[in-house]
């Protein structure tokens, strides 16, 4: 039997999935674990300054390449990773956690970096709430258990929990598992039939416009190509959501605007509540995402495609993955009432901004000049990573240019995950440079990564909207209290001390922002980190109209 | 019925019991909670740019002033703290995790900064991992759960968790109870009085040597009064552990210096092994802290005092909290074979290096001549916080001036701890000047508030040793693996752009150490950071002996 390590041969399943780079930092009980990834050679080492902003870069990586890892070290190390892992859970991301744990029969000594009350498992209980697998490996099926984690973290979308006690990591296992892939997303043909049936059924008793959703598990899928192929076949009108925006190239003739309810735009409001049949796919109807709870909820009158099951009105086929499905209903094109032929007219697209009014154009920077700008400016194939602030709130209204990748956190939510996860997405796609927009309470989160992006000879755009503190909270409550105000950095020199080739610009006026984006596309390989002062009151006319709901 | 807001309730318990800032990060869920809690002026808002930071910064305040709060947002926020809230716990600190939390009612939807499952309780079972205590207010019973949990944090010195729903924390509450105060450490007067008995009857019976060894407890439980009275009626010799080093003077006659098992310097070893009775005082003893597991351990022996109870030989009394057991000891002290007159003989309290090999005095930095130099310098009445790496065990293998705090975490040994720390432990006495030891992959982990303690005009000392990575971790494993090493940091720059007024030095010599640190004392009211560049292989002496049994 040709055998390898436990470690090893975690390293191989994740390769087989993508995985070439591991994120993390190491501690006491890491050495053999790490040493055991790295031995053969499947994954680069990413090391970050703390854990939880190895989490949020995992985040990012597995979005763009549909798995990634991030390994710390028990207890001290691992906690600080939870945040981001329930992130993980929360926005349907595939990430898998891997802790470097005391070695097997440490359990009942007062060890340091535990709760020195003799439990070791305190620890992998806490994961179990944000996870949707938890295993603590053992010496007799640590291959099995890696397997059904891996397998469960691929089916689900979801992150998983790997414990590694040190002496586990360099067991021997059986290799010859290796050379069988992971099995995810099991097809039930059977189902599939039923659910076609009934799609036909209930699209022949509706009769009538037939609109598609496309939320966010549709990138986490993979199933962008598909979608596409749907909406083709039709043609379909379509809308996407805040949370899945850009998956589609927004000049498809058939994309009718980012749908956001009541609070959305007038051609995306259209789509949907025009429609006799909606076919929602991957979707997350949260309160941020449904416009404050504003968006339409018809079941009855609902095709729901999930990651691995799928739903006509009232009745769910498990066994029927997102793939299969789409390639179902594409099946079904001639049943649909069509779009003309010439698609959607094409005023219906209309930007956010557009439908703003709007004063005589001045070089005053604030939130409106500089999504103008940034409109304007940014390159196709690049990552626009926007963090949940108003930059989020930002980049949602305007137009993405062809072949943008979308990287933002509005089911979680959580501060400072934007620019651990630039890193983590420009590892992942080499080819796309990342352009980060994130506030200056946010960027102060978990600045430390500027030095890790620059270790790692990345070359990202990154773009702080300096308002002196949590603008998006002000916007809820009592916008002069001091608890939103955040200790003021000197930014260039932050960028300069961790970054030191980097491009720093501070920018005040709408024409130095456009010379200093100018100037980043004359650079392509530095980091160039432009500082915008903006008022601290301002805010993007999403963000104002989503605050007058809450 | 006077009533106060649930809020505000809580902030008058806390200002009761010691609390007068609020460490915290505000968010979506925290508008009603902070505003109430500010309301009455008990407590003054210290924002830190990330939880994680702001609960360590409110560990080092409770072991100072015997309580402290963080405050975050549900899920996003508290999170992030949970390794913090986990340290407590196991280094035994009062701190009240307390979260804004979704309002009643809000189960079952989907919102955003949740798992978007509809469960809300997911964080609380969590932080049930690592507190003595969770709580989610109720709108009926909200303060009796605030008085219940805070009894228990005090009892137990240990972390427990508030959760407030939005709705909750500005409901209105009986404020009659305040005026009883929080009953806690109840003492059992029989149980006392058999204790006592049993205490003699040993005493008696082992007829010889009585040792005192004080464990972190002394601290945390304010009994060290109570101990120096206990010692001083013998008179006993006494040693201190590593993780209590300087909670009494170590000019004091009594002393024998700081026990750490056979690893550790003879004058203790011989105090602890030579006696036939010990009497242990609220100590821990984990692997660490044991000299790996090498310390004396035998119950048979020994009188073990703890928070809330105490055993002789193998029997246990619950009811007698530290102050009333060292009480009663006290009042034995004819029972105890004595000390001479003249305690101890002057050679027996041995600094640790005293018992290393010494090469000749070079004007080199090294671990051995770094910690010299701050032996000279140290100023009493400062707080020494030394980072659980190299600064740790530097930090205890020095004599300490007169009144000398110390702060560190070698039972958690959580990386970056000690920086928001000074923080933490500058805030809560004033008069002492922090004195911070960390190393520089520890520095990156927590940077961000060197801007804090700027904002909130602190001026501690900050002296950061640059060895390009972990050090501690090159000590156990694979000294040359890449994965040890950090991205390079320009500090001086860093320093500058987050504490403009600090005075800034970079030293690679003991003499121009002796010199920043001289002019640190010149500028008491200014922080003063120093660069301290060594080699990155050079360990202290003590950290060689661990790393050698492990």
């Amino acid at each position: 039997m040709r055998e390898v390590t436990v470690s090893g041969y975690l390293a191989e399943r994740l390769r087989q999935n993508g995985v070439a780079h591991l994120f993390g930092v190491p501690g006491d009980f890491t050495s053999t674990l790490i040493d055991g990834l790295l031995a053969g050679g499947q994954q680069r080492w990413v090391g970050s300054p703390n854990e939880l902003n190895a989490g949020y870069a995992a985040d990012a990586y597995a979005r763009r390449r549909g798995l990634a890892a991030v390994v710390t070290t028990y207890g001290v190390g691992e906690l600080s990773c939870l945040n981001a892992i329930a992130g993980a859970y929360a926005e349907q991301v595939p990430v898998v956690q891997i802790t470097g744990a005391p070695a097997t029969g440490a359990a009942g000594k007062l060890l340091h970096q535990t709760l020195a009350d003799g439990d070791l498992g305190h620890f992998a209980r806490a994961y179990r709430e944000v996870t949707a697998a938890t295993e603590v490996l053992t010496h007799e099926h640590a291959a099995e258990q890696i397997d059904a984690a891996l397998a469960t973290a691929l089916a689900t979308s979801r992150p998983v929990y790997l414990s590694v006690p040190a002496d586990v990591a360099d067991t021997m296992t059986d290799a010859e598992r290796l050379a069988t892939p992971l099995r995810t997303n099991r097809v039930d043909a059977a189902a599939l039939a039923a659910f076609a049936n009934a799609a036909r059924n209930l699209l022949k008793t509706k009769d009538g416009q037939v609109t598609v959703v496309a939320g966010h598990e549709v990138e986490r899928r993979q199933a962008t190509r598909e979608l596409r192929a749907l909406v083709e076949a039709g043609p379909l009108p379509f809308v996407t959501l805040v949370s899945s925006k850009g998956c589609v190239d927004e000049d498809h003739p058939c994309f009718a605007g980012v749908y956001w309810g009541d609070l959305g735009v007038k051609s995306a409001r259209h789509a949907v509540d025009q429609a006799a049949v909606l076919i929602t796919v991957g979707t997350l109807m949260t309160d941020v995402v449904a416009g404050a709870f504003t968006a339409r909820n018809d079941p009855a009158a609902t095709i729901d495609i999930r990651g691995t099951s799928a739903r006509v009105a009232d009745e769910t086929f498990e066994g029927v993955p997102m793939h299969a499905a789409l390639a179902a209903l594409t099946g079904l094109a001639s049943d649909y009432a069509t779009l003309p032929a010439a698609g959607l007219p094409a005023s219906a697209v209309l930007g956010y901004r557009a439908e703003e009014e709007h004063g005589p154009v001045t070089d005053a920077l604030t939130q409106i000049s500089l999504w103008e700008s940034l409109e304007e400016w940014l390159p196709r194939n690049s990552t626009l990573l926007a963090e949940i602030g108003t930059a989020f709130w930002g980049a949602v209204s305007i137009t993405f240019p062809r072949n943008t990748a979308f990287v933002a956190q509005p089911v979680w939510s959580s501060t400072g995950y934007t620019l651990p996860a630039a890193l983590g997405a420009g590892l992942a796609e080499p080819q796309r440079r990342p352009v980060l927009v994130i506030g200056d309470g946010a960027a102060q989160m978990t600045a430390q990564e500027l030095g890790t992006m620059a270790a790692n000879g990345l070359a990202p755009v990154v773009l702080v909207v300096n308002n002196a503190g949590y603008t998006i909270e002000r916007v809820r409550h009592r916008p002069a209290a001091s608890y939103h105000d955040v200790a003021p950095w000197n930014w260039s020199g932050i960028v300069r001390s961790m970054a030191p080739h980097a491009h720093t610009y501070r920018v005040t006026s709408r024409s130095e922002l456009r010379a200093a984006l100018s100037n980043a596309s004359a650079v392509p390989d530095r980091m160039v980190f432009v500082e915008a002062v903006l008022p601290s009151a301002d805010t993007p006319p999403m963000l104002r109209r989503l605050a007058g709901r809450h």
